[in-house]
C-alpha cells in the first residue's frame, strides 16, 4: 500500500528555543525536530515547510546595517533564498543524523522553492507585513525615498519597513518535488513561504519581488499541488483555541471546516498568529483532506488523529 | 539513446561581470549563463555546480559587521549553504526562464549540498584559505582570540581570516541528485563546493565544519558520483595555457592526462585560479571520461570537443 502523503508546516519559531538565536543553539532544534519527523518516516511520505521569520530577519538586519558599494545589500526576496539554503541545511542534516542513528539511509533533499504570486493581488497596495530593523522615523523616511520602500510605525517601537504579503498561487518547483517524494527522498521545500515570483505579461518569465509569503498558505498551497492526504501545521501549542488565555478557553478537537469558519469569523483567532494556520488548514479541509493544527511533540499523535486540532470537511 | 551526462562547473565569478556585485548585475549575469545552458538541455543531462566565492565573501562581510547578541553571526559552514539559496535562486529562475522564452517547460531544481570531508584531512591543521573581509593586525589578533579563528596578513593588504580547504571525499546528497537527473531535471548542485561537514567517529552523524572546498574539486566529485560522461570547468578564458601572458603563450587543445600532470609539475598553472581546474579536469579523465576547460561563450562547441582545452586518458 502506497505511504500517505503529509505536508508539515513548521512555525516560523520552530527552531528557535528561549529566545535563543545562536547557529549552536538553533541547530540543537533542529536536532530534536529531525529526530522525531525521522521516526514517522517509515509510514508516511514527507513534505516539510518552515517559516523563516527569525532568520530571516536576522539576514536582513546584517545585510541593512553592513551594505557597502562593494558588499551590498541583497533584495528581500534573495534573502529569502538564502534562508531557504540555511535552514533547509540544518533540517536536512538533522533529518539523516537522526536516521543514521536508527541505521537507516534515507535520503532527504533541500529545494530552493519560488513560489508563484499575483502580481495584481491587492496585497501589492497595501503592504502591511513589518520585515528588518527598527529605524527612527527620520531614517525610516530617508530610506523609504532613497530605496522605494514603504515604511510604518510599529505599535510604538520604532519605524519599520513593510512588504505585501500576496496570497500563494503556485509551486514554480512542483514537480520536481513529486519527483522527489516519489523517489522516496525526505523534501524540506517552500521555506519561508517560498521566494515570491510572478510571472511577466507576454513572455511568462519569472520575476521575483519583495513580499513575504505566509508559510502556512504556502505550504497548503504546496499540500494540494502534491496531493498531500494530510496537511499539519505544527506550532508552540498543542491545540487552537477558543478564548485563548481566558479562563473558559476551550481546545478544538475535531471540527469541520464550517465550525472552522465560524469560528474565524467570531474574530477568535489572532492575526499572524493562528488565523494564517486555521485559515490555512481549512483551506485543505476543503478540499476533502485532513488539515491538523498541533504542536511539535504531539505530531506522532496527531497523525493517529489522537491530538491536535482535526479540521475535516 | 540516453543523452550524455555533463557536470557543468562554473567559476565563482562567473555571475560578476566588470566589478558589478548588485543582485540585479548579477541576475542579469546569471540570464545570460541561463540561456546558453538551457540551449544544451535537449542533448545533455545537466548537473550545474558553482563557485560562491563573491557571494560568500559578501555574506560573511555582512555577518561579521553587523553581527550583535541579538542577531549573531551565523558560522562559515552555515553561510556556504546560503549562499548555496542565493546562487541556486538566480541560475533556477534563469534557466526556466530561458525554457519559458524557447516554449519548453523543463524541469529545474536547486538541491542544497553537504559534501563529506576527512576530519584528518591535513588542511585541517594549515588553514590557508582566505575568506570574510578584511581586518588590521590588531582587530584580526583580537578576533583569533576571541572567536578561535587562523588569521593571517595577506599580501600586504591587511589582515584575513584563513580556514582550511580539504578534498571533497564525497556528496551526501548523491542519490537524490541522480533520481533528479533521471526524472528530466537540471539540477543546481554542490554551490561553493558544498557545505563542508565530516562524519562523527562513532554514529557516523554528519557535522559541519569552517573550511572552504574548491568548487572544481567538488565538481568533479560529483561528476565521478553521479557518472557523468563529461565535466566541464567554465572559467572566464577559453583555454588553459602554458606560458601564460607570456609573448610565448600557447593554448592547450587536446591533451592527455599524462600531459596535464607534466604541465602541472613544470609550475605552469597559478593555484586559486588555473590550477585547481586543471587538477580537477586531469582527475576525471584518469577515470576514462572527457574533463575540459572552457570559456562559458565556447560551452557549446566545448561539448562538440572543437574549442577549450579537452583532456583525455
Amino acid at each position: 500500500m502506497a505511504k500517505k502523503r503529509i505536508v508539515i508546516a513548521l512555525g516560523g519559531n520552530a527552531l528557535q528555543k528561549n529566545g535563543e538565536v545562536s547557529a549552536a543553539a538553533q541547530k540543537a532544534v533542529a536536532k530534536k525536530v529531525g529526530e522525531l519527523i525521522a521516526k514517522l518516516s517509515s509510514r508516511f511520505d514527507i513534505v516539510i515547510a518552515h517559516g523563516n521569520g527569525p532568520q530571516v530577519g536576522n539576514i536582513l538586519i546584517h545585510e541593512e546595517q553592513a551594505a557597502s558599494e562593494n558588499a551590498p545589500a541583497m533584495p528581500l526576496e534573495t534573502a529569502v533564498a538564502m534562508s531557504q539554503g540555511q535552514i533547509g541545511y540544518w533540517l536536512a542534516q538533522s533529518l539523516l543524523n537522526a536516521f543514521a542513528k536508527m541505521g537507516k539511509n534515507k535520503k532527504v533533499a533541500t529545494v530552493i522553492t519560488q513560489v508563484e504570486v499575483d502580481k495584481n493581488d491587492p496585497a501589492f497596495k497595501n503592504p502591511s507585513k513589518p520585515v528588518g530593523q527598527f529605524y527612527s522615523e527620520k531614517e525610516a523616511k530617508k530610506l523609504a525615498k532613497e530605496k522605494g520602500w514603504v515604511v510604518k510605525e510599529d505599535a510604538g517601537r520604532g519605524w519599520r519597513r513593510v512588504v505585501p504579503s500576496p496570497k500563494p498561487k503556485g509551486i514554480i518547483e512542483k514537480r520536481e518535488i513529486i519527483d522527489l517524494i516519489k523517489s522516496g527522498t525526505i523534501v524540506i521545500a517552500a521555506g519561508g513561504g517560498g521566494v515570491p515570483v510572478y510571472r511577466t505579461k507576454i513572455l511568462h518569465t519569472l520575476k521575483g519581488v519583495d513580499a513575504v509569503i505566509d508559510k502556512d498558505f504556502a505550504a497548503e498551497k504546496l499540500a494540494e499541488m502534491i496531493k498531500a492526504d494530510l496537511f499539519l501545521s505544527v506550532t508552540a501549542v498543542d491545540y487552537a483555541y477558543i478564548n485563548f488565555g481566558k479562563p473558559d478557553q476551550l481546545a478544538l478537537k475535531r471540527i469541520t471546516e464550517k465550525e472552522a469558519e465560524y469560528y474565524i469569523k467570531q474574530g477568535f483567532f489572532k492575526p499572524g498568529s493562528m488565523l494564517p494556520k486555521i485559515l490555512a488548514t481549512t483551506e485543505f479541509a476543503k478540499k476533502g483532506k485532513i488539515g491538523v493544527i498541533c504542536s511539535l511533540d504531539n505530531l506522532e499523535k496527531a497523525l493517529k488523529l489522537e491530538s491536535g486540532t482535526i479540521i475535516v470537511k
